[in-house]
């Protein structure tokens, strides 16, 4: 299959460099990591063993890879306003387009830029982590679970998933997208938020008794308001509990949210608290935790 | 009158100079600015004109000072567990104790070390932090509103009142007390939190929309829990409102705790959150934004 990875960050470098070992044709849209991996290659270091690719298409723009079958979006959401540009020049009449990015909204964006019949969306427990330039740092998990936006086409969703599955990526289908997504905002408000608030990786958290039960107390908001969405079935309180037993197993790990603002980049406030927010707003689900949290990030 | 101020931070060195000035024989605790006072005095840049102290008489410890007729604390409430070995050398069968100190607790443990009737209350609104050793700035405010303990003697409270006046200091009496600290508690909980969690003085926190939002969401929790204390009168809603107008004259001001977190010292989360939580928490009175604060400044 012919795969365009857009926004190669720790999560597009490490899905792409996996699919491009499984025998995929990837291309990848580059930018800090361009130089370095056209000379050197691409390296990963994984808790599944690492890797080598010493070739590797890396494009400075969408214009020179051409139509593909699928574009798995990894980008920073901060920066959705450059999708168009980036996804036009690779859409062929059939190309899928896969959005692993963080939050709510993606998907209805890319559905109105290049139609809903194209979108699958997906969330990715990943911890992984860009090193220098040319290296990818998968630290735990990794697993994918993607979904139709509009169940257009379960076969083509299935296709995707033996195909991921193949190549070596551990990828679940879902018939409810949309509690996929919330799931995973049980575990990205509290711990994006709360990491990058207090410069702290998750194990610091989860080991001050006060401060574990705070991330309950915010995933207990998450799922009351996911539970109004009108999801196929309910998410449960201990669904929280589970959450953060996984989440125990993390260790020191540092969320994309903490690394953003020790490096300088915009906080994905949008695309992780304001939508969901909005949400539970409109269904009258009170969530001060969650709303002090977005305000606390948006004040840093 | 014979004063002792204990506690010789910003708010007693300032106190304790417009008492001296105002021909009282004010006795100070000192520690870290003992040798500048000693040796060049102290000098007071205040926003109702600077003065000169050449003369003060500092102490190492209390038992040089003797018996007082007033006993003012301004120690930072985490040093609570020194009260008795500073205080009682100060004890005579007629001394009054007032404590300045933030939040909720101090008159008890005063009245439970001393005797109930010795003990009067009081909050001030007062903008002052330590310069160089010998040198205290009045930036602004600098009001104290004071009450009887356990009102027993509503003749000494006056006979206080107008002998700080006559001194130059702008000071009230109140009839409840506990309704006093609460209401400074409206101011203490927002301010001293927020600024000292995020590092940033008042004036940023108001200006930006959703965190002012934040701020008085903080306020409305408190007089929540407030006006389920038994208060001799409710704290309307509105007085938030004008807590921040007063808030958004007081310019680049830095709390006190955001001080201290700035210079290493331990926060007053105990006075100032934990034990107004507790209270609230008994009358059943939700404050997930006032919780979720302490437990974040617990955490740094």
């Amino acid at each position: 299959m012919k795969i365009a990875i857009v926004g190669a960050g720790a999560l597009g470098l490490y899905y792409g460099a996996v699919l491009q070992k499984g025998g995929h044709n990837v291309h990848f849209l580059l930018r800090r990591d361009y130089d370095a991996i056209m000379n050197n290659g691409l390296t990963v270091h994984s808790i599944n063993g690492d890797f080598y690719l010493p070739s590797v298409a890396g494009h400075k723009t969408a214009s020179t890879v051409g139509a593909v079958e699928l574009v798995i979006v990894g980008l920073k959401t901060f920066a959705n306003n450059s999708l168009n540009e980036l996804i036009k020049p690779l859409l062929g009449a059939e190309t899928t387009i896969l959005t692993l990015q963080n939050g709510l909204g993606n998907e209805e964006l890319l559905a109105e830029l290049f139609g809903a019949e194209r979108i699958i969306g997906g969330v990715a427990f990943l911890c992984s982590n860009r090193g220098e330039p040319g290296h990818v740092h998968h630290l735990a998990a990794g697993r994918i679970i993607i979904g139709e936006y509009q169940l257009c086409d379960k076969e083509r969703l299935e296709r995707i998933v033996s195909d991921f599955t193949a190549a070596g990526i551990d990828c679940r289908s879902t018939g409810d997208l949309k509690k996929t997504r919330w799931e995973k905002l049980v575990w990205n408000i509290p711990f994006n938020g709360l990491c990058a608030l207090l410069q702290q990786p998750v194990e610091r958290l989860l080991s001050a008794p006060q401060c574990r039960r705070l991330v309950r107390d915010l995933m207990i908001e998450v799922i009351t308001a996911a539970n109004m969405q009108g999801l196929s079935q309910a998410i449960p309180e201990k669904f929280a509990d589970g959450m953060l037993e996984f989440s125990d197993g993390m260790g020191a790990y540092k969320p994309s949210m903490q690394i953003d603002r020790k490096e300088g980049r915009e906080l994905e406030i949008q695309a992780i608290f304001r939508v969901p927010l909005e949400y539970g707003s409109r269904q009258m689900v009170a969530m001060p935790r969650t709303e002090m949290l977005a305000a606390l990030l948006e004040q840093l």
